[in-house]
């Protein structure tokens, strides 16, 4: 990938730089500029200091950020969980001055096998240089104490190759190799239009940037709803690494997004094959179950970075209905066979 | 009316008391409490002081504002336009350190009837003791330069009676004898469950307050929707008081209350016999033509007393889609006539 703003993190910073009193991934014209991720080497590339090994790393996450609920749903679903530990940060940002993701969810406030209290702990013992927002997810190599990849661009394709030695028995292709080009392809598209598109929307910092990402955004939607119309998913009968992205951002949509972001042309649940192709994926071993509703409906309307002006006491929306998430969607009339979980084995 | 919280008025007073720094309309259990009515004397009452006059008297609305736009339908839909004048405020409250309406859309920035800059003008020259919101609706008699009547609860009830010698040719009765214990009752409770139920919602300074507010909102969403699916409006075949009052809230929810005041559970336009309902009255003279989208937006989403929290470069969200108000509704099946636009006629 080459574009810069495709390069890592889950959040905004929005602290404004004292002097410009911008934030500083807010560019001139208003719009969101992401920032660069940090750690970048995929695996596989310097497999002497960074073996593709079980046990040996962690992964990082928020519930909250689509970008890390990419690895976990990844991980999960090829059965890396069992060689992949996992430790989580609060949806909430921490209020300390500063954008950090906190430990605050367990005991003594500390990753129990890490021992830090936040993310930047780990960034700083890595490179005490580091400037940026300390994000998730991040690969923390546990032996050394030192994050090793926080790049979410390309970190589920290396879940899906460089670590198929460690795939359970029948495990999915996510990326089959004759469709890697197309892949890649479309993922960029989703990134810039979708993915990162809703946070093009609700951190725009003039009107023009804003709608220039909103009808960009719907734009897409429009025509990705056209693609699912007749595809059960967005490469056909199966899953792959890119319906993994686009859903990350599909289930955040109705309950965050929408009022939060701004984007509110409609909801996804208005959208009929967006919304069958949404509840098919979320119905599917590895989605539904690493989608925590509450922890991202926390972080959109109540977290500090994203509701810098929230009053002293904010209320938390208690809709939309997410029993809806359940119903039936009869996607399954739309692919050549006809099981429920359609996730190609080996 | 005896409960006080149906008295008056379009927005709460959220600028803080300087001693408690609690909104004035704020209650310790952090729910929302309207400010009591201070014009209440009905037309007719005082017939001597306030004749039921033509050309006497200038109605004075906000477009944003639900309680005022019912005066407005009622007025248009009996053809009072022809005998009271209009004056329209800015949707967006003046900044100046008060919450107050501003002629800001007329030319030199004064109402070109009164004369005046802003509605606190005309409730100081009639009370110079009034310490309450200047408020629309209100009515106020030209000739005396005095506030006349600013209680929304009783002035289409007025429009409808008193006001009877002015109503055009075949007028509908929107306000039937035989109907007006069941009209009031209705009502009633329409306004503490909807209308200013969604306020509630709002303007609810604490979890509790706010998800009370909705349970009783949605709750009675649902009643009302299982009564329209049998009704082609609230009493069956011929539009009343209710219809305009009902209306009002209807017309904001998706574009303003959904995403301003967290009313998110349901879009009205998710629900079958609301959102066709809705639609007809939409498509009815005298309310689509006093619906104004774009002032609700701007209001709900931009305006400092409903978002004082906002930052320096305020964001109007461009949805939601406007045009599917214009959509056919087919609600002509449950009325025993046929008619496209029933309001009955005297």
């Amino acid at each position: 990938m080459s574009d810069k703003d495709q390069q890592v993190s889950c959040q905004i910073n929005i602290q404004p730089n004292e002097s410009a009193k911008k934030p500083a991934e807010i560019s001139k014209d208003g719009s969101f500029k992401r920032q660069v991720n940090r750690f970048t080497t995929p695996f596989g590339e310097k497999a002497d200091e960074w073996p593709v090994e079980a046990n040996r790393y962690r992964l990082i996450w928020s519930a909250a950020c689509p970008w890390a609920h990419r690895s976990v749903i990844v991980r999960k679903v090829l059965g890396l969980d069992q060689v992949i530990s996992l430790g989580a940060v609060s949806p909430m940002r921490p209020q300390i001055g500063r954008v950090d993701w906190a430990f605050s969810l367990d005991a003594e406030e500390k990753d129990p096998v890490l021992g830090i209290q936040y993310v930047s702990d780990i960034y700083k013992k890595t490179d005490p240089n580091y400037d940026g927002r300390p994000t998730v997810p991040v690969m923390v190599d546990v032996e050394k104490q030192q994050a090793v990849n926080n790049d979410y661009f390309t970190l589920t394709n290396s879940f899906e190759t460089v670590w198929a030695p460690f795939h359970k028995k029948n495990a999915p292709d996510l990326y089959p190799e004759h469709l890697r080009k197309e892949i890649d392809a479309l993922s960029e598209t989703i990134f810039h239009d979708v993915n990162n598109g809703v946070y093009k929307c609700g951190f725009a910092a003039s009107q023009e940037a804003y709608e220039e990402a909103y009808d960009q955004l719907f734009a897409r939607l429009d025509e990705l709803e056209e693609r699912l119309s007749t595809k059960r998913f967005l490469f056909g009968d199966y899953i792959t690494d890119t319906d993994v992205r686009f859903y990350t951002t599909l289930v955040r949509f109705d309950i965050a997004y929408y009022n939060a972001f701004n984007t509110n042309k409609k909801l996804i649940r208005e959208y009929p094959n967006l919304w069958g192709y949404a509840r098919d994926l979320y119905q599917t071993p590895g989605f539904g179950e690493t989608t925590d509703f509450d922890a991202i409906k926390r972080h959109y309307h109540l977290s500090i970075t994203i509701n810098p002006d929230k009053s002293d006491t904010p209320i938390l929306p208690k809709g939309p209905e997410l029993s809806v998430w359940e119903s039936s969607h009869d996607r399954e009339r739309l692919s050549k066979t006809n099981e429920k979980y359609l996730l190609r084995a080996e």
